[in-house]
């Protein structure tokens, strides 16, 4: 790197310095952990509302300091990331944007990004540069597990966040949250909140949908005969139902829109059961096969 | 254990000294790789049509002898275990049993049982006591991968193997195919051919099948949006097609039966979804995480 670039790169990293989290659970708290072993932040201050929780988070490494006062543990913070289920997204970056210096940045980790942006840059509209500035993200990255007992320091190691400025965003604080990502581990896209959306209907929140209907749909009886094929396709029916209910009430329109080709697909394969219809089994069956093994194992 | 006992058992596990696989694939070379592991064969004969994947089973360690010469292999066995795809069992298990000594048991893993079974106990119904014996067996254990080069001498441990004697079998022929899955380290539940069919439709073809239908639904050019969601829920659809096309087709009435609910409790969360109502999808959410919280992680 040559000498101009690499001062650039070092101010640049500065900035993560302290670093404020909102809710350490798995997520808040996989990212303190990551803060701390890429060292990229001496202060990582865990912000919540239970003190016990905090505490598990402080013994875990995954924060140095802990408070839950959000005004004071966003005050010298210059980036703040909101790790809350995504209803209360919007009121904790206008609460804490209200709190922070100016120069501060705020970013989430929201499943769903049109509604929160769309509210945050609301909030944020008539800061006139006094308040912080926020810029959603959203790191394909999680578990079915919750809590910061399941939280991990590789979680974003290689994995996707699509980070989603708009009009209103400072293009340097999209830069800083694409470089806070990076120096997770994580790979970067940058797409519209509305693009975001539809695209995360198909790839997470179908899924999801698909998998707590098939464990729905299991009697407990027979559970004993199921491997690991069953298993794993159910996995995430696993996950915190609110956190969910959430995601599917914000993502709804995307997610009966993805849902629409499934039921097309799952039709047709009925269909040739029906028929005994063995090469349009084939066909389907090969067709999911070629989906699949693009992204290997 | 008593003197008498320990006799009975090592007499017992005395017969799998000379075990016969047809089909050296990923199960047949599980089972030989486990045998061998166990220290229960001194003999695991390699049975198939092409010679060089024989040779990669020697190579891994999962058999000890190989041929291609079905009637050759089976001569000395004193169990036969057939792992080939599921419509060509019956005529492996006919010929099998009238080239064995007749005290020989054959035993298969076919994932569909009903009709192989009757094929097979039909095939045998003359035997007058000159040809081995059937008894159908399913390891619930397997992989999307296919081959040798993916066989596992653990594949079978803490698995369940579902053991499906009929009216036609001596009971002395299930004991013993009951010992050679203990002894791989499955579990062992008897059903008759009828029910597993209906339950594994549940826990294994079901699963199968929304999975391939959820594959191919999802647009190649989102799949880099895709995160472990996405990758645990379709892992089995890319599994071997013409492997599955059977086993569908062997088992399309109770894979049938078995959609249908899964088809209800999709159209609730469609409807949920649609109407907006976040205590109907709180309910059905929390249906399928608890029945997938019994199976844990």
């Amino acid at each position: 790197m040559r000498a101009a670039a690499k001062n650039c790169y070092n101010r640049l990293m500065a900035f993560f310095d302290t670093v404020a989290i909102v809710g350490v659970g798995l997520m808040g708290g996989s990212i303190g952990l990551a803060l701390r072993k890429e060292r990229m932040s001496k202060h990582v201050i865990g912000i919540g509302r239970r003190i016990e929780q905090l505490r598990l988070a402080e013994n875990r490494g995954a924060v140095t300091e802990v408070t839950t006062d959000l005004r004071q543990g966003v005050a010298s913070a210059n980036l703040v990331v909101i790790c809350t289920p995504v209803q209360q997204v919007p009121e904790f970056v206008a609460a804490a944007a209200k709190a922070c210096k100016p120069e501060t940045i705020i970013t989430d980790v929201g499943s769903t990004k049109a509604a929160i942006v769309a509210a945050c840059d609301k909030a944020l509209a008539d800061s006139k540069g006094l308040w912080a500035s926020f810029v959603g993200s959203h790191p394909l990255a999680g578990s079915e597990r919750t809590g910061v007992e399941f939280a991990r320091e590789d979680l974003f190691q290689g994995r996707m966040t699509v980070v989603t400025p708009t009009d209103q965003t400072r293009s340097e604080a999209t830069a800083k949250v694409d470089a806070f990502w990076q120096g997770l581990g994580s790979k970067v896209v940058r797409m519209s909140p509305a693009e975001h959306d539809a695209a995360v209907a198909v790839t997470s929140h179908l899924p999801h949908l698909i998998a707590s209907a098939l464990a729905a749909a299991t009697p407990a009886d027979l559970l004993p005969l199921t491997a690991s094929g069953w298993g794993d396709s159910t996995r995430v029916a696993a996950g915190d139902v609110e956190l969910w209910r959430q995601i599917f009430l914000d993502n709804r329109g995307n997610t009966l829109k993805a849902l629409a080709p499934f039921e097309t697909v799952l039709a047709e394969l009925r269909q040739a059961l029906e028929a005994s219809d063995g090469p349009a089994l084939a066909r389907l069956l090969q067709q999911g096969k070629r989906i699949r093994d693009i992204v290997g194992s």
